[in-house]
Order: structure tokens, then sequence, then C-alpha cells
């Protein structure tokens, strides 16, 4: 079976796995291409790929023939063409606490933690996999610490980020919280965090999503 | 005289530079209260900072009883209040090639260069200043060869990053190279960033943000 939505993406890459929540979350299928990222010198480098997305990074997704790049534009994108059910409140006010929950995730913690700038740390700064490890745990930590008040202080916080339905803040959290546990950083202090992780792991649109679950998972 | 919005922000701070550009292209007033990064530990760690923002970053606009955090979530909370003039395009493949851009600039790069990171950099890392520079510099070199490709491979691209409006890229944009400059990146490779920057640069809502236009900018 053959879709429109073409998804190239990564089984680990977190902001794959951003895109693929949404688009289970809004029930759209899509033919999935793994892109490795690491195999060959990594295969986001090859030609025919950056022509198709300069960044040489995943997920881009393509709709016939729009070419999507940026997983966060991706979803509004999702949410504009395919409104039901929605990913975004319905108020202005609402809107912009959940996008500023899934920005939190998507600008200051994801990308202090992407595979390249690990790479640089440990080429061009001399770093051990320890300080890798450590760097990695602070960041998100410190995103998280930030986070977690933002949802304990906010009334608008309900069995998910943002009321009763899963939406964007929540198909950027889940995957950090993978990430998060990828390095071992303890979650006690995060108990609004863990639950809502929790919640949205019950979801088949969020299972289906997982890493694990990928076709081009190692199988082991 | 008082206005409804309040910004908090700071002179340098490339993610309140980009808020500023989009009051100023809105023709929002607003009361600018500057808090200081660097002084006595940095200003936005302060309790009352803290409660306001819990990831104790600028920028953060309140509106009325609303507090508002994350620049690309202020903007696009802006673009929903104030629609006109708009800052982003009026079709869904247009503004996920604009939203794209704008992110490319606001998750990876602009974070990675962030005041915090390059201080974990030394601290942790012990990274020199040259060390520093360097980091600063591959990631905005990274990006802006990513963007350039995307301007100049887009039939979109106009006198700005998208038509012939300036918008959300374009706010996202010109902080960046006003960065570039700081590290000395030299911007030959990218002539359509130095062309859309410059042409931002004639417009009166980029010039009154500058950095050095506001307030808090050291006198000298």
């Amino acid at each position: 079976m053959t879709y429109d939505l073409v998804l190239y993406g990564y089984w680990r890459s977190s902001a794959a796995y951003r895109v693929r929540i949404a688009l289970n979350l809004k029930g759209l299928g899509y033919d999935n291409r793994p892109v490795h990222l690491v195999r060959d010198g990594g295969e986001q480098h090859a030609p025919a790929y950056a022509a198709m997305n300069p960044q040489q990074m995943v997920p881009c997704l393509r709709d016939g023939d729009r070419v999507l790049t940026q997983s966060l534009a991706i979803m509004e994108y999702l949410e504009e063409v395919h409104p039901e059910p929605p990913l975004l409140p319905a108020d202005a006010r609402g809107r912009a606490h959940a996008r500023a929950m899934a920005q939190l995730v998507a600008c200051d913690v994801h990308p202090l933690g992407n595979l390249r700038v690990l790479q640089y740390l440990e080429r061009e700064l001399g770093a051990d996999e320890a300080q890798r490890g450590a760097w990695s745990r602070h960041w998100i930590a410190t995103g998280f610490a930030a986070l977690e008040a933002m949802l304990a202080g906010n009334a608008a916080t309900g069995r998910f980020c943002h009321g009763e339905m899963p939406g964007l803040a929540d198909a950027c959290l889940v995957p950090q919280v993978y990430n998060a546990r990828r390095w071992k950083l303890p979650l006690d202090d995060y108990p609004t965090i863990r639950r809502i992780d929790a919640a949205c792991n019950e979801l088949e649109a969020f299972r289906a999503a997982a890493p694990e679950a990928q076709p081009d998972a190692p199988q082991s």
C-alpha cells in the first residue's frame, strides 16, 4: 500500500519520533523511508537527500510535490491541512502555552543532545563518554525542571500537557523522556512529566511511534 | 506612556531581538523591561522573574494577565491576536516553508551559541575563547549553508525570506546574522542571506529592534 505522505526518518531520531506521533494522532497513514544517520557516514548527507533537505537532517515529510522540513513546522502544517483531531488548543492563550512547552523541548533541550553536537564535543573538544553523558543530562534536567514548573503551575494542565487530549507539546515531551531514559537521567524530580509520559504511552498513537516499533530499529 | 504589552528582554538576546522585530512589524507598542543576563549572576534567575518564566530566560511577553514565553510561540500568538500585517504567508505550503526557515535558526543554530551553553563549555569542558568562537562559528556556518540553499532554491524567495513582505523567518534571520558578525564569521558564501539581511535593515521596524538601539545597551 502506498500513501500520499512519505516520512524520511530514523528510528531513534527524536524529531522524527515527534512527527510519527502527530501523524498517528491524526490517523494519517504514511510511507516510512528510513534514513540511516550513522551508516556510511550518514545517509542524510547523500546527494539525493541533501538536495531534498539542505539541512541534511531528519525528519523530512513529502506530501505530493511538497517537501516539508523541521518537525514543528511539519506538525503545524499537518494541523492546518488535517485539522481533526486538533493538536493545538482552540484559544490563542492555550495555543501559545502549548507551543511554548513544545519549543522549550525542541529549541532548548533537544538540539543540544543531537548526534552531530555530541560528535563535535568528542572530536573538537575531546569530551569523553562520561562528559558527553553529563552534558546531555544537564540540558535535559535544566529543561525538565522548567517544564515541570510550567505544567505543575498551570490550571490548563490535564491528563496531558494541555487538557484532556494529547497534542503538540506531548508529541515533543515523550521523545525527550525517551532520550532522558537513554541517558539514565533520574526522573524523580519531574512527577508531572512522568505522569503525562505514562498517559501518552497508553495510547496506540504513541506506542506505534516508538523507536523500537520502527522497521529500521535493530533486532535484538 | 504605558502599554498593554510588556516585553522582558535583553539588548543582545537574539530571541528578544526577534520579538522586538515582530512587535515593530505589527506596529504594536510595548513597555520594554530589560533583564540583565549577566549582572548579579543574571537577573533572569531572580525569584520574581523565575516565578513568571520558569525557564529563567528571555524573552517573556506579558499581555494583560497572559504570560507568554518562547520567541516563536510569542510571534505565533501575535500573529493570531493581531493578524495584520501578517508575519506568515497565506497558504499552508508557504507557511510551512517560512516556519521551517525560522526553526532552522531558532532550533538548530541559535540555542547552540547561547550564553549558558558557552558558559558550560568553558566551565565544564575547559573550552578557551578560541574554541568557543570556533564552536559558535561552526553551528552558524552549518545552518547558514542550509538556509542559503533553501532560499536560493525556492521560487517563493523574494526581497525577503518569503516573498515581498518581511515576516517570521526574517525576524529570526536578522538577529542570527548580527550574531554571525559578532563572531566574525565571513558571510561571503551566503549572498542571499546577506541580501535579505540588508533589505530588512533598511526598514525602521528592524532598525528600531537592533541591540544597539535598546535602552539597556551599553553607551560607548
